[in-house]
């Protein structure tokens, strides 16, 4: 992690998307520990034990569907066994946001209605997303599309969380490759935040910060439809973030030459921080719009997604502020992973 | 943790304070996972490298405090030797918001100038801050509350934010008793956001949200000067906050005596957290006003200290969302830790 020259000073930098704050602060990398390093997680490598593997089906909380719809299958989106919503709970169709109820002075309550769908990548239990061809990442992707465009029917869901936990450190509890989906019945605060924030953007200079945020210093690598960047405050050392170059507010837009396209460099990318950073666990994010939301109401909207590789912890600063520490600038993590060369 | 009766339906709840909301998620809890758990990191033992040890002063950055002020010192207030930012950098005095600078599209930027220090709570590498007497451990919060009224003293400062990292898990690089304080030229956005969310319930109730907030059922101890309670919309399972019964915006209000009360109310907690917890890695957060504002300008502010165990880790969702999903219903966490005898 001591790639960032030692001299340069600290400073802080706030995104025009995230609204969010961030201290790049070099010296922090030096910082030595008194913990021993954790002993690495090994994963079940068994795959007669795992649910997710093919033939294991049964084990399964029910499918929604699958890719091909016949019993080789590449890909599965099925239930989440344990679900963080309920999908059986009563939910009033049309429901709003006044529908829920505040408790005297205690704060606010809505029922927990909503999906959490879990996406398998793979038939077979030691491949990950990367070692997928460009197309095969690109029918994932179009998998969130399909069930987007079927959650979308229910008016009680707001905004629909697609997401990827991979390695225990990334939060993952199965080590079969995977990501999910969770549809909620309201509006996240994160995504509230960034929507004002682009905004305000928007309103000042009468342009989309993200059409805006290309720059050559912060360029990792790009396609004829997508670019990667490391942001300007980016939260965490070596993160990613993948734009789409039109400028479209809903990830549901991606058609499938788009999904190949964004599939290919999501592969680059994931080998890069593989090979840059030792394997390191990751997360990516899809940041969209709100579902019930159209194009036309949110020109300044702009969907992206998002890539952290896990390489620090956090501690009570970052719970406490919500800013975080980071000793890696952008520019230093955009050229190393620009200049990178993948065998 | 499989406290929270498996038939409690999920629910969506939004905190008044924080404005975040969380997903209350029984089922979550029994989730398998496919990772052997971790081998738990052994720290350091060793008082003679340890350079927080009383003898080893010349080891550490260079003093602000100590008390007593001779060499059998009790707590000492230091410098951080890897400051997340820079005591050094030319701060402009009576700085402002204005004199932060956009790059074009890119974003905000700061110089990062304040203070990073360091609380040593005790000279002995073996003690805890929950085996000091209730007076010793309000020491360490009377020397958080003088060095704030030194470093009030500069205009550029905004907002200071003093917590504590207790295990490998809660982000502790170093072993032996402390907490943090980290002097920022920005106010936060959780703290702008806290703010602006206890004035709408104010001018909307006519109500301070933490005065109002002490619910029987939530309720863990109490004393004269200040009340525990599981928080309606707890982010984290077994999440706790420690609140003044005063109507206080400052922490650095707290006398010696509500610090001494204090201090018998937060061992009592970190005791029985520790027992009923199987002593969990934890950090607290002490959750005041900017500094450069005055009582009288907020009177919807109230400050509390929270205090997370670190139980579960996060994810893709998450990061992505900014909510937290928590198995345990705050009542059903109070219950337990009221219910709970210390010996
Ligand atoms: N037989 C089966 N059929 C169907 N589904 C099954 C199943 N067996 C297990 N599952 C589900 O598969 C999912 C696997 O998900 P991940 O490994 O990405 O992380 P998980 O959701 O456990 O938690 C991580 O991600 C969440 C969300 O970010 C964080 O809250 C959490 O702390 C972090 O560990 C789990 O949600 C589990 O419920
Ligand atoms: N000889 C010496 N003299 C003076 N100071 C010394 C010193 N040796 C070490 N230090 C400082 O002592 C501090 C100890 O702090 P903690 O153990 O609470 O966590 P740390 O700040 O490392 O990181 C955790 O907390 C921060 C803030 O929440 C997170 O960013 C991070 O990810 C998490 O691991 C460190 O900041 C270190 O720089």
């Amino acid at each position: 992690m001591a790639t960032t020259p030692p001299t340069r000073s600290p400073e802080l930098r706030k995104d025009p998307v995230t609204n969010q704050w961030v201290i790049f602060s070099p010296a922090r990398a030096k910082r030595p520990s008194d913990f021993k390093s954790k002993s690495p997680e090994n994963p079940n490598n068994n795959s007669s034990s795992c649910p997710f593997c093919i033939g294991n089906e049964h084990q399964c909380a029910p499918e929604i569907f699958r890719v091909p719809p016949d019993p080789n299958w590449k890909l599965r989106v099925i239930e989440n066994l344990y679900p963080a919503l309920s999908r059986k709970l009563d939910h009033p169709n049309g429901q709003n946001d006044d529908s829920s109820s505040e408790l005297s002075g205690l704060g606010w309550v809505v029922a927990g209605f909503g999906f959490h769908d879990v996406v398998i990548e793979t038939p077979v239990h030691s491949v990950q997303l990367s070692d997928l061809d460009p197309s095969e990442i690109g029918d994932v992707l179009i998998a969130y599309k399909r069930r987007i465009e079927q959650i979308k029917q229910f008016d009680s869901i707001k905004y629909i969380q697609v997401f990827k936990n991979h390695g225990a450190s990334a939060g993952a509890s199965m080590s079969h490759s995977h990501s999910q989906m969770l549809s909620l019945p309201i509006v996240p605060p994160s995504v509230s935040t960034r929507l004002n924030s682009m905004k305000e953007h928007f309103n000042r200079t009468g342009k989309c910060s993200l059409c805006q945020v290309q720059s050559k210093d912060l360029l990792i690598n790009e396609t004829s439809r997508f670019f990667s960047i490391a942001p300007y405050a980016s939260s965490f050392p070596f993160e990613i973030w993948i734009i789409p170059r039109d400028h479209s507010s809903h990830f549901d837009e991606l058609d499938n030459k788009k999904a190949v396209d964004l599939g290919g460099l999501l592969k680059l990318i994931v080998k890069k921080m593989a090979l840059q950073l030792n394997n390191p666990p990751f997360n990516f994010m899809i940041h969209t719009s709100p579902i019930q939301v159209t194009d036309s109401e949110l020109p300044y909207s702009h969907w992206f997604l998002q890539i952290i590789p896990q390489l620090t912890g956090v501690g009570g600063f970052e719970l406490g502020s919500g800013c975080y520490i980071n000793p890696v600038f952008p520019d230093d993590a955009a050229k190393i992973l620009r200049e990178l060369n993948v065998p």
